[in-house]
């Protein structure tokens, strides 16, 4: 199971940013492409007040700072050399869905989603959308956000894919409060019944659970996707939630059993969070261009 | 407004050292000089036990390490080589002046005083004093100890030049003692009323409030600086206080945000902790060689 | 005082994983032996679930993953290569001598080691044991297992050196519960009695007391050692204990000062914890290449 697709963090919120230009990040396209990436996904278009792109809406109407360059149509322009896929991922005000306020969370990105589509839409490699809230359980209004915003995307996007990528709550995501894996089987069955035909795609982040537990819930995830028709992909994350510090890049032994576990369980595609800080030769981390490397060893690249 | 000042991290309390010996430091120094800063400020001579001269008086009295090379000489000589300012930061015990006991802070200091003008006040370089505690608000002896000791340094030393670089006590200062900006302007009036004349430059770190509130805190303390004949500087931080961990290098939209909120107050002077592991094409950090050709490519340097 | 001794650390549980294959490693051991190195130290062959070889022992009894890669093999194929000894650490439950089980700790590690000692016993370099488990103070039936372990170990293997690497239970260890310089010194005396005749050498970890304090308590190790007949080698570590995360390299000069004081101590040897992230030059932190080249400098390598 090889990863055919990663996370772009832009705009970041926990991960130091590492400050490249048009040339560096042309560059990382480029060794992303060399190991068969073919899809990049921008994990967000602005969180609070930075942003990826000079939007009006977010601007004039939420007080957005000037971003010193469009990251979007830089992302676009690469993606469209590289012949990859792109995924806008939406703006995460982070605070309106988190105060049971999904009703304006919708409403901006809506706004932003038409801004978009006029001002992008019309790059080839335009090719989905990223529905960018990450929940591990049913949270007031997030299904109506998913569902109401999905179908508002497909309307203006003639029909493009729509993905979501949720966290498992595992050991790792809050210690205090696991969910067992029925609590995530009726969960998700229900938040998967809401969201079918608005949300193409699940991409559970794969990092929360133990190494040993994580074919069974991907397994549990296909099964669910597949009776609510959605697809199930698996975000193979780069990132090693083990270590003392938030985050350097992962051992490649840890990777590759997750990777397994996504081979058993036959998922559609592999993402990851994500390949410039944790996987590129490219990475302000070195352990990153050995993971690349390593990557490369195994799948005889 | 463009940055023409930084720190010298030595003696660390909390950046990891980089281990550099003088062909690295000169090598920084050239660096620095390309980019047009012709300040360097230490920002002390030593914390605790650790210093950056082999120190009589800290040695002898206060027990300190016997350090296995002369940065404060260093410095100099690589100051005068490449024609810029040096400022010496004072001894901070991390006892005394935290224990309500600044007369013995003070005691030091100007013994220190004396013997480091005696050992290197004849390089050229040598342009100004960096009285190295850091404060928010007003601090039971502090303003004595800035008023006494600016005194003395200006009188051993013909009058160089002496600074300062206070927080700001916004949210990312303590989170559960943030001051207003009425607070801070009244403390700050008082502060500055009682060092005025002793001390010469105010540099705020600015880092410790948001970005959109950063130009109204600026403005103002330029207008108490003016009020009580002081200059005022930005200390630009170059350290991102967002992240998960102390302290990767700044976005360059971050740094750019703040650059320009210091234009807007019409400051004096922009200087930066700290130039050589954060904006350095030479640091540890890979992120901040990229800071380093942002900065210049917005400069067109 | 020069290191002549390094950890390797394999299988990690809270430093980051750099992802070398065997090219990278051969380059370390190369750098390792450019400044004298003589002796690597596996800190152990797996810790829960992650091992360094596939263990029949550990993958069947004890639901240990296949690793991908067999380090086990690999570090002593180097050590042969460049001619060192090699110690073999063993295996860390997490569990069991945590949770007053030390009994089946020992079961583990004696198969765990027969297993070991028929597989790779043959190799020229395979000089020593580790025995992994760090302690302080007095554990419950810690003594028992790391006299048990040592005989069994000596016993199959010709006798061959055993070794430990405790705790100095000072200020940068349990802050709460530090032990004064008699408390570890009754401590030790007791350990050392009824540990002598089964482990051969005690490696204290050097980084949790103040650097003051450190040669006294190596004099009193080295006293307490030669009483039962022990070896007192010191483990000067390479990691910066004083810094806000887990863990940068460490200042040339804090480190000069630990084997000042293992110097006065008159030890019989130094190692570090550990080279490959914390003085290579093919280290992740660019800061570790910078104190490999302070070190040779100091030394005239």
């Amino acid at each position: 199971m090889r990863i055919t697709g990663t996370f772009l963090d832009e705009i970041s919120h926990d991960i130091p940013h590492q400050n490249w230009g048009e040339a560096e990040w042309r560059k990382d396209f480029a060794a992303m492409k060399a190991i068969g990436i073919d899809t990049v996904i921008q994990i967000r278009c602005g969180h609070r007040r930075f942003i990826t792109f000079p939007s009006k809406v977010l601007m004039e109407k939420h007080d957005c700072y000037l971003p010193p360059v469009d990251l979007t149509d830089l992302f676009l322009r690469l993606a469209d050399e590289f012949d990859m896929k792109f995924f806008f991922g939406l703006y995460d005000s982070g605070y309106y869905w988190i105060h049971n306020k999904c009703q304006q969370e919708l409403d901006i990105s809506r706004a932003v989603a038409d801004e978009v589509w006029q001002k992008y839409g019309h790059y080839k490699s335009f090719g989905g959308w990223y529905l960018c809230w990450e929940i591990s359980r049913t949270y007031a209004g997030m299904v109506n956000l998913y569902h109401d915003l999905g179908m508002h995307l497909k309307d203006i996007s003639n029909n493009l894919p729509t993905m979501i990528s949720p966290c498992i709550a595992g050991i790792k995501c809050d210690p205090n409060n696991v969910a067992t894996i029925e609590e995530h089987q009726r969960t998700w069955d229900n938040i998967m019944a809401g969201i079918s035909g608005a949300v193409d795609i699940v991409a559970f982040q794969d990092g929360h659970c133990d190494y040993d537990e994580l074919a069974d819930y991907l397994i549990l995830n296909k099964e669910l996707a597949d009776r609510h028709g959605l697809k199930s992909w698996t975000n193979c994350e780069s990132i090693d939630r083990d270590m003392p510090w938030r985050f350097p890049p992962i051992k490649w032994e840890k990777m590759l059993l997750k990777l397994e576990a996504a081979r058993k369980a036959q998922l559609d595609k592999a993402i990851t969070f994500e390949f410039s800080h944790f996987i590129s030769p490219n990475s302000m981390y070195p352990s990153a261009g050995h993971l690349y490397n390593r990557y490369k060893e195994y799948f005889g690249l």
